[in-house]
């Protein structure tokens, strides 16, 4: 009697739950993989691609972009330099509670400044990864699947990355992808690799 | 070579991957246990060990509490009945992505006003779990693990709930827990109990 009560206290003292026993249990590290550039440059369909290979092998991800963040979290910040700010603000923290949660977070965000970027950078420290992904503004706007860069350019919509409103591109950024120049298969690929050589999945 | 091209493409389109599919990949569904009650009632260290039972069945987990949102995501919002509305929303936001992730998320805030944990559960929906964390305040002052009630009572900390601010109680919570009248370890059996009542080990 008196054991089964210690090895109920085992249970309840061995101290809170943290990120590497997370890891362990998913048998992978959990880092922020942050996809940064235009719109139509191809972020949420690469994010997503990468993330269709790693739950394929098993592993835990979570992809934030517009259409989770945008429409609940962030529904009351508009497209201001301070709103573009916090809005970054707010997705570099949560990305850190998905990443402490053992999660490989992927996030798809144009995040146009490079002072935000280096901010979600700084909160997330080591965890952070960032993959520019390059495409011609010509290209973007040829692709413009939603029809935003023609309304852009037709005054409709103000502080338009790329035509009203800057984008700064990375200038250290980990991993580099053109997806003007590579397949989608090519450039998901060009991700996992990036990851397996970083070790990600020996925990 | 055709038919690798083609099993290629069955990957990427597929679709992308859903709640239901992490839920199956996990072994359980995902929902939020949303633990309300005054501060010192013990809604964190209850929420830490009903985590613990989880995970080492093997379940996918967090918890978000004070530590880890307060310190980050809502630094910005400090106890003004407006900033504890909007600190409240943004975690029942965030619990949305965390159950879209697969997660079982447990989120310890004391969260008083009940049209706050009512929105909570909106944006939730079938998800939202309310474990009213019940205590005494009395209890609660004479716990008073931070030295907190004693600087509310004395005029130091403004808006304090119970003392200068008020906590209105859940009326139609799924659990209610005692914590002055069980042991931490009853109290965290009857939320799994709850939880396998609810077949969330059956997916």
């Amino acid at each position: 009697m008196a054991d089964q009560v210690k090895a109920t206290n085992i249970t309840w003292h061995h101290g809170d739950i943290i990120r590497e026993d997370r890891e362990k249990s998913n048998g992978h590290r959990s880092l922020v993989l942050w996809f940064t550039g235009l719109s139509a440059s191809g972020k949420s369909t690469l994010a997503q691609a990468v993330q269709t290979i790693l739950f394929e092998r098993g592993s835990k991800t979570y992809v934030l972009d517009g259409d989770n963040v945008r429409h609940g979290l962030n529904k009351d910040l508009g497209f201001s330099p301070a709103d573009r700010e916090e809005n970054i603000r707010r997705i570099g923290e949560v990305s850190k509670l998905f990443s402490d949660a053992g999660i490989i977070v992927l996030t798809a965000f144009i995040s146009p400044y490079r002072a935000d970027r280096d901010k979600a950078r700084a909160i997330n420290g080591d965890s952070f990864v960032e993959v520019y992904v390059q495409c011609d503004l010509g290209v973007c706007e040829e692709r413009d699947p939603k029809g935003l860069y023609k309304k852009a350019r037709a005054g409709q919509i103000p502080e338009f990355t790329g035509i009203s409103a800057p984008y700064e591109a990375p200038e250290n950024a980990e991993l580099v992808i053109d997806t003007s120049a590579e397949t989608l298969e090519e450039s998901a690929a060009k991700v996992v690799a990036y990851l397996e050589k970083r070790g990600l999945f020996s925990v």
